[in-house]
């Protein structure tokens, strides 16, 4: 018989969402008429405005056209994409044949395993997105260096003490603690990647929450991370394409092996052989996403998102509980001091609020709990008014 | 530095579509006011059907609004199509649970590379689809057994001939020869993977197009497949979907591994943590195609490039040919008994007309040329009448 796949084997069960859900069933059960609000899942809530979702009504529309039809298109995804992610994200700092079209970041981190293979080290940070780690141990590396986040080094790692390994994941903003890197750390970054010659694989999903101006919202503004990043793009959180499905990936031509062979190369074979372009009404989307009205709404969509995760930044802080993110990231990490899951409890049952407990994201994030900004105004303003009742009731009071 | 994956330098070139458009370029450049008619590539080229083109675009309007708004769907494909294909293409043979909705067969081999990882040992028809090959190589896989598909064999493998492999690739109807297994070989080939405990990958890519009522649609047609094999299935050639990004795989419950364990478990897992769900979009589109109007609509097209494969098909046979395919698939296999790129060339000078070299699938293609039906019928009556007049004039007779 075939024998199983003794990496598979290796991975924990995926619990916490679904256990997350479990909890919510066993509550609503005991409890059919309460109104849960989720600020649990990193999903957006809102339709999308109306001349991105014009755009790919006239997409799927046009199909149905002998003008309007398209098969197969290039697996890099559509040029004029490519050129206007180059163009108005990058600002041309990014040849847009550095940039493959994808149907999601995760869909990409999984094959940016079969890029590097089995026999790679890896450093991530914890608390971390699983994703990371799950797809690298599936893939049969073994080597997983955590890089802990925490109040203590401001939610930045102490590279000083970090072994070299030859891929480091990076997310900022953060997910899930909404920290943002800023320049200064970026650069330290960057140079050690150089230093200790790895790939750095940076996740910028949520750049487009960046308001401070001081802050990159690529890691190409720091001079000569060509050499040594890729980056992670999504249209998820930036157009509410979560459902949609549509992303990217940087490999910039100067990135190489250890042989001097192009990584850029590779990563073309792996997208040609193992993917068949993003949906072609999704990337047509991309395209109107990516105009001067588009880009408005997204602004705009960003905006309504940011300003619940004001609003909850705001009632922590004057609660007076250790916050991070919220300003500049779609996620509020407060800290609770407490067992997140039993945060999580007091949470549902005391305030029918979900919110994610932070030891799901690791070991770092025990004590923590995310706060989700993607639902409604109106939602997240009931959210805000329950928790403050329950928080001041219950005087769960905050560790400083 | 980070060395490259070294399973990644034993890929060969992707050259075969590269060097077709290479040769094509040289000759317009040549004869400039040429008008070139493509049976290359298996792509689709005619407009979606009316209720199909509505469903995506209602889906896609949808979007835009609160009640048709949806982000992140489950990983494994949303209920009512799961449910649509269970009942529509399988008859409920199969339960919805053991339907996983992806992005296309494409990416779904990519990620069955990750679920039965690099030790296992494989066998793929010849002349092969290259992207079963080129993932398992990526993969690192290492044994690859060859199984030979050809007039003396009438395209069915010699089974008792072949050693055992844990995994057996098997596409039928054929891409590239549109040769389609009957009852009794896929009862055989059940028979052969039960008896060495292997599992089958039967893609079905091309079911629509069977006409023959006594060919089987799906492998599960033939008792106790359930047990040993993973079906493929797409909504590229029986929709028009190749740039819409549709397709699924089956896992059925029964598959285990040597430990006893779950193949359909390791599978969900892989699903949820590489990749994100279909477009919903797509999906939706997907269910529209599913409903009563959406398959007569398929069957139309589908009906419309089997008139040009016949089309094609009877021109091969009145000039004496020897054919397979054309009946029940889209792709016609004609052997002209001489290196497929010199026949190539001088389809392409002589005709006009580009089709694919069977070498480029394999050594077992080597002598024959593949004729693709996705084109209108126009072009293809066009590519009929040039064919014709071109292969008499030179009197290239065919072997028998």
């Amino acid at each position: 018989m075939v024998s199983r796949n003794p990496h598979m084997a290796k991975l924990k069960a995926g619990y916490l969402f679904p256990e997350i859900n479990k909890r919510k069933r066993a509550f609503l059960e005991k409890n059919p008429d309460a109104k849960l609000i989720s600020l649990g899942i990193g999903d957006t809530t809102q339709p999308l405005e109306k001349h991105i979702a014009y755009s790919l009504t006239q997409a799927a529309f046009g199909l149905g056209t002998p003008e309007g039809y398209s098969g197969y298109g290039p697996e890099q995804g559509q040029p004029v994409l490519r050129e206007r992610i180059a163009e108005k994200l990058y600002r041309n700092r990014i040849h847009s044949d550095d940039i493959f079209i994808s149907d999601g970041s995760k869909c990409d981190i999984g094959r940016l395993q079969l890029l590097f293979g089995s026999e790679v080290s890896i450093a991530v940070q914890d608390p971390v997105y699983p994703v990371y780690v799950d797809t690298s141990i599936m893939m049969g590396q073994q080597e997983i260096i955590y890089m802990n986040c925490s109040p203590e080094n401001n939610f930045f790692p102490d590279l000083s003490k970090l072994p070299r390994t030859d891929l480091i994941y990076f997310c900022s903003p953060n997910n899930p603690t909404g920290a943002t890197a800023n320049r200064a750390q970026l650069e330290q970054l960057v140079s050690f990647a150089k230093e200790n010659k790895s790939i750095l694989i940076f996740d910028a999903a949520y750049s487009m929450y960046i308001q401070d101006p001081t802050i990159p919202k690529t890691i190409y503004e720091i001079p000569g991370a060509d050499e040594i990043a890729i980056e992670l793009g999504s249209f998820s959180k930036m157009a509410g394409f979560t459902g949609v499905r549509l992303g990217w990936t940087v490999v910039p031509a100067k990135l190489e092996f250890e042989d001097g062979s192009l990584v850029k190369r590779d990563w073309d074979r792996i997208v040609s052989t193992c993917f068949n372009g993003a949906s072609n009404i999704s990337q047509i989307g991309g395209i109107g996403a990516l105009d001067e009205l588009g880009m408005a709404e997204m602004q705009n969509m960003v905006s309504g998102y940011l300003w619940n995760a004001r609003k909850l930044r705001d009632l922590f802080v004057e609660l007076g509980y250790p916050v991070v993110g919220g300003d500049n990231a779609p996620y509020v990490w407060v800290n609770f001091g407490e067992p997140s899951w039993d945060v999580f409890e007091s949470l549902l049952c005391g305030a029918q609020v979900v919110a994610t407990p932070g030891s799901g994201f690791g070991g770092a994030g025990e004590g923590f709990m995310r706060f989700s900004a993607f639902n409604s105004a109106k939602n997240t303003e009931e959210a805000v008014v329950r928790l403050r009742k329950h928080l001041t009731a219950t005087k769960e009071v905050a560790r400083v």
